[in-house]
């Protein structure tokens, strides 16, 4: 039976330890009253949750999968049950606006939480999880009668939300995309104009790959559909952002008349088959526009950042759970002797965990898991800063690294799952291999989030073309201020150099490398898509080896012969600076390689 | 749809340009009068089989799955009409000896069969893929009444085989297990002596993971299984090896009384869902005696590296029909512009192939599939010679190298085919991970593949604690002196500098490495446990870019405006040496990296 225990005393390590998140908090107006003891008992109170009502669902999820039927969705037996417990304990709202309902804590919180919720179960998080971003989308680009009629429905979780950009022919590429919007007599009138006065538009078109499109676990589904105005432009700058309810609402917020969006199938796929994912047909469904015509896009972007950080916060959620389970097993399947001598005489062999090479495999997956949830509180708490900082340039500052580091969180953390939860079947042998252990569903489930949300190839082209080379590295410096900042404290202190010196290499062989890749990149914009992957993986690296040193430099100050906790934490700092950071060495040479043997080759030759 | 084409082009320019196998097998009296013509009619037929018969069930197969009840299995639908097919056609026979009804062929030419049958339906092919093993275990420990009994039926494919290892408490660890075998009365009399006389004995355990072990194909299952004689010692020098069939055959080969062992149960896994993994109960079952006494180990091991050697295939096979479907749809699916201009003028989009980042994983996959080809070949060539060569001397040296170089190939390429097949899911987006594109199945069938006939952490071990400590290096340097001949010929022409010099150089390296290792391993055992998985992939690459210069060479005279094939090779060389072979400059360091931080930690602290 697979097990899951909520990691808190690390969450809370990194979130009052390593970061100090109390303080940042006290300059967010928001914010000022939340102190670690709130934060504390909400994910607690999560942690819980999360272990005794959706965790169970899991594999039974897995294995019942979603059935379709007549354009209804039916979840796996005790989804619906487990969605009304969330929406009754308030869930959905942590992190909204208090004028919505919501109880206006920071996004670090929530985050934290979805770490749980994911690592518990991911195809049922992503239910609410779409919701958040569309509550997101309404707040900053809602004219008022859309935010009234359906905000505090989102924020309660009574309605659910999607985002519908994909269809057939355009997924990376949403410029190509054809659903079409006709407006109804009056639509125009009050487009962008936040009046109330507004009429509707008519939407035809069909959408697929629509995660949690269409189920039975609320009484209400609001779409956000991406489709063109009938004077649209061309290409990206032709899209407009609407919003389709399944059921469009009456006047007071309750549910009224059936809409034209249905769902027309859903998929069977690799994993999360917990998570229904839609083809949605719109047939002159009405829909009311979000934002300004043509600025769809835009709108959109603004839940991007979250939706991507929510991606690697399934990649973190997961191996998690799988590493929980591969160190359980490691520790109690017994299988030959160790090579260097006897280690349980009283059992007919060892434990595996007394092998080195089942050691590097749960301290990579334990490194990757931690390094992992460093940075991602760390970013959730610029996306606090940036929203709610009072000071400009401070919030200037937080966007720019939610910016440049969103990307990362989203590619890094997810290749990192994938092998990792691989990792974790790999300890249980064969075993692994089968349903029943539980550990094989989290590899297929893993296998989807390097895809979503922009695949990992287009996080690294947004990392180093948009990101990096697209301001000369203006904010890439601005991150490398912090590393500096450590490496000129900690660089002199000699229980520090282990770490410290890498992470200052590192740190220059990445300023080197990308001024060389602009350079080459202004000959031919083919070196940006040539290095790009592996750059994301250097700066991963970068990112993590920085966590690293400082979660290191906690544990040197709490370690010798004291609490297991630090010194497990100085262990798992050193395995990352002798097994992990070295896969850079080979990073930086891919990533230099260039774009000729790429390129050269006639598409003949493939 | 799913398509797969027998890469018939690649795998002659491998047996006759690189190899020229007919050379070699001049020099075999069972093979020469193997000629190319030979070897060509049967690829060409085989590859035909594969296309036509094989692959169309592999993604119905894998949909449908086995089914079990009161101890039989349903093969899916199709599954029992091809194995006629492939009885009827003779291909159990391919490489089996004439003395039994074979055709006698070399191993290498069924190694080239098995790559394709692979590629075609791993799950399908391993139905009479370890009947082979049986076959040849049989043929090397069997007695004469075994001999007699079985192998004509094994070789006409009209009886299957199973190897019955596993036990639920142990796998990797076969010292543990506890499947008993009490003689009948006479049974030891005979034992090992090579008469007729023999008798039975009774077996009674249980054995798990057995693949192929219970199913509607064939009319018999001959089961090869290890047990324990009543006063046999503990560990592994207490294991005999038995052969126990479903129905004992009657004295004059026909099917016999069923016999007491019988299929428990299947299990539910991520992937094969068409081979039937059994668990197999044997309860006071017939078995007789193969080989000696306490020796069934050994007598196993006769299979192992051919078994080994068939798993790397699996994974060649897999990478190959999986990169085919990738490059159709990087062909045929647009989406966005190249970054380096307009390439498809006519159409709203670019071909996804114009983007550097999806070359990369394509080109990725071709390289690996082509230097596991090479590889591979010349390792079933090996094979062929270490059991066919008339100079004891030369038997030797290969055998030497199938020793060293069998571990590689098992664990090296199921390795890559997990990253490639991935790969190959990634190029299809979204597509890739919805069932009905089948990419998604190669990815969840290769993932078997790191774990069975020995996990490849096994196979590291093996290769460096065994193979290459265990002789102080001797095999090593065998292999070593291939390259620096090569190396000696090549390394003065300028067109090979690219290719000589990086190989020249991971030579070095690896010699270094090996005996830094070695020196380590002295003062602890555990340093080899911690270097071997990262020392594989070092010595998987010295291997890949050895075969990849090789075939650079031929290009080289080849290629400049000539044949777009050998343009493509050389091509796809230099992107090995540019893209793949720098993974060696992060394993190296990993091998170094040394066992402290993997065993200082005590393993609370995980």
């Amino acid at each position: 039976m697979a097990q899951y225990r909520a990691p808190l005393r690390d969450i809370q390590f990194v979130l009052h330890e390593l970061l100090q998140v109390e303080t940042h908090l006290r300059e967010l107006p928001p914010h000022t009253e939340v102190d670690a003891d709130t934060i504390n008992q909400v994910l607690e109170e999560a942690g819980r949750f999360c272990q005794e009502v959706v965790f169970p669902l899991n594999a039974s999820g897995d294995r019942e999968g979603c059935t379709y039927a007549d354009g209804a969705v039916r979840t796996p037996a005790g989804f619906k049950g487990a969605y009304r417990h969330f929406v009754e304990a308030g869930w959905p709202s942590l992190a909204c606006d208090r004028e919505y309902g919501g109880q206006g804590l920071p996004v670090l919180v929530n985050n934290a939480l979805y770490e749980m919720l994911n690592a518990a179960n991911q195809a049922w998080t992503m239910y609410p999880g779409l919701s958040h971003g569309a509550y997101e989308c309404l707040a900053a680009h809602g004219r008022d009668r859309e935010k009234r009629l359906y905000l505090p429905k989102l924020v309660s979780g009574e309605w659910s939300g999607t985002m519908c950009l994909t269809e057939a022919h355009c997924g990376t590429d949403l410029g190509l995309l054809r659903t079409k919007a006709m407006p109804e007599a009056g639509a125009e009138a009050g487009a962008g104009t936040g009046t109330d006065e507004a009429g509707a538009y008519r939407l035809t078109g069909t959408k697929i790959f629509i995660s949690s499109g269409e189920h039975d676990l609320a009484e209400n589904i609001v779409h956000l559909v991406l489709a063109r105005l009938p004077d649209a432009p061309a290409g990206t700058k032709g899209i407009s952002l609407f919003i389709v309810p399944k059921f469009v609402p009456t006047a007071d917020g309750g549910v009224g008349e059936r809409n034209a969006v249905r769902c027309g199938a859903i998929e069977h796929k690799m994993g999360i088959h917990g998570n229904a994912t839609c083809v949605i047909n719109l047939d002159g469904a009405r829909g009311w526009l979000v934002g300004e015509p043509h600025r769809g896009l835009n709108a959109m972007f603004v839940m991007m950042n979250t939706a991507r950080l929510g991606v690697g916060m399934q990649g973190l959620g997961l191996s998690e759970v799988a590493y929980q389970n591969a160190l359980a097993y490691a520790k109690e399947r017994i299988q030959m002797r160790s090579l260097s001598g006897v280690k349980a005489p009283d059992k007919p062999a060892d434990p595996i965990i007394v092998h080195p090479d089942v050691r590097r495999i749960l301290l990579t997956q334990k490194a990757y898991i931690e390094g992992a949830r460093a940075f991602t509180s760390w970013l959730a708490l610029q996306i606090d800063r940036m929203t709610a900082h009072p000071d400009a340039q401070e919030r200037r500052e937080a966007a720019d690294m939610v910016a440049l580091l969103t990307p990362v969180a989203k590619a890094f953390l997810t290749d990192n799952a994938f092998e990792s939860t691989s990792h974790a079947m790999q300890v249980f042998g064969g075993y692994g291999y089968i349903r029943e252990t539980g550990v094989e569903q989290y590899v297929r489930d893993a296998r989807i989030n390097m895809i979503y949300e922009g695949t990992n190839a287009v996080q690294a082209l947004d990392l180093l073309g948009r990101k990096v080379l697209g301001d000369m590295g203006a904010k890439l410096k601005t991150f490398g201020k912090l590393i500096e900042a450590f490496v000129d404290e900690e660089g002199i202190k000699p229980d520090m150099q282990e770490f410290v010196n890498p992470l200052a290499d590192l740190g220059t062989k990445v300023q080197k490398l990308t001024m060389e890749i602009g350079m080459k990149a202004m000959a031919n914009p083919d070196e940006v898509g040539a290095a790009a992957v592996p750059y994301l993986r250097v700066v991963g690296h970068l990112v993590f080896a920085y966590f690293w040193a400082r979660m290191a430099r906690i544990a040197l100050d709490q370690a010798p012969g004291g609490d297991p906790f630090y010194r497990a934490k100085l262990a798992t700092a050193r395995f990352y600076f002798a097994r992990l950071l070295p896969e850079t060495a080979a990073q930086i040479r891919m990533a230099r390689a260039g774009a000729s043997t790429l390129m050269d080759p006639d598409e003949t030759l493939f």
